[in-house]
């Protein structure tokens, strides 16, 4: 079986936006975004990763957030989903928003032009890697040892691996919320349509999931 | 985690019907009911487990197929599943529908009041029990190490489970066929709603995945 590069549980506006400029530590998703409203969806679910308390519901929602971890092997991320510093790291104090145990166990390689050591919490190693995108996905293959690897965002990010034609699928959550600014993912999801087949799934919960596989 | 009893891809008609009258080996869904027509949408996704080509799709349908095996450690299935024999065996030569390899790689618990030895087939092991649901259900977690149950069916079995309130998820898919006669799931997937919380939703392919999860 290929491995693929799969986006999972990517969240945008309804006008396709997924952050804000200004992205701080104060604000994660940057000015005007709260990740809360976006991502509400996923938190009410059984599955979603970063649930500490049981419950939560097992309909749609939840098949889509039980699929996170599955024959995942790697995670790619930009190095403003990994934090909201920019430039030369002035120190190695920030180990991302995770805390001791970060949802991704296994190796992630944070794209950045500014070198920095690998370290490890718990199941999951950072790696700091600084080459163009398909560079970097053929080292996140032969980490991920024959299974998938997600891409896991920011928006710049997906879009770099979009342009390379990297991707394989691509799973976006619409959520019902305008914000009119910010970092943009599409103009329409109609854009990928050359590329991709789609189904577009309306949830109970207010949130559209577009879900996207190579043609 | 609480260990679950789940159904999972479970098909039938528009009208609540899952299989005909008379089993046979000619027909294993009985008389008048096209297993072809009933599992298209499963049988056309990347990770039905009995594919055998590359291909398929990757969309909603997919992450119904691709959730079949996740967490599961074992299943139980009635013996109206497992053949078309009825009464006591008359011999151990039937092995099951599903060949040299079948798709469940686990233990699996049939149900039948008449004894035969266990048998294993690849990594699937069949094991032949005459407990009630309950008692079935503890040997089958038991064998399930700590992971969800599948209860695979058929239609009586998933009755009876019910009938003893012993189900946590069930996942049915409607198929827009109608067959007017034969093994009745339901008069309507309403009368689960006293027990279970909902998602309905409309597939492009046609059927429509109703999601229950317990209250």
């Amino acid at each position: 079986m290929a491995q693929l590069l799969r986006v999972q549980n990517f969240n945008v506006s309804s006008d396709g936006i997924a952050a804000g400029e200004d992205q701080s530590f104060e604000n994660p998703f940057g000015h005007g975004v709260d990740p809360a409203k976006l991502f509400a969806w996923a938190g009410a679910t059984a599955s979603w990763p970063m649930r500490t308390e049981p419950g939560g519901s097992r309909g749609l929602d939840d098949y889509l957030t039980r699929d996170y971890a599955r024959n995942i092997g790697a995670e790619i991320m930009g190095r403003n989903k990994f934090g909201p510093q920019r430039g030369p790291w002035e120190d190695h104090e920030w180990c991302g928003w995770w805390g001791d145990e970060p949802p991704f166990r296994t190796p992630v390689f944070v794209m950045t032009h500014h070198e920095r050591p690998s370290f490890t919490l718990s199941d999951t190693t950072f790696h700091f890697v600084s080459g163009d995108p398909a560079t970097v996905l053929r080292q996140a293959k032969e980490a991920a040892q024959g299974k998938d690897v997600r891409l896991g965002g920011g928006v710049t990010t997906i879009r770099e691996f979009l342009d390379a034609d990297l991707v394989d699928t691509l799973h976006v959550a619409v959520s019902p919320v305008e914000l009119g600014s910010g970092l943009r993912l599409w103009d329409s999801p109609d854009e990928l349509l050359d590329r991709f087949h789609r189904d577009v799934v309306p949830s109970p919960s207010g949130v559209t999931h577009h879900l996207f596989w190579r043609k």
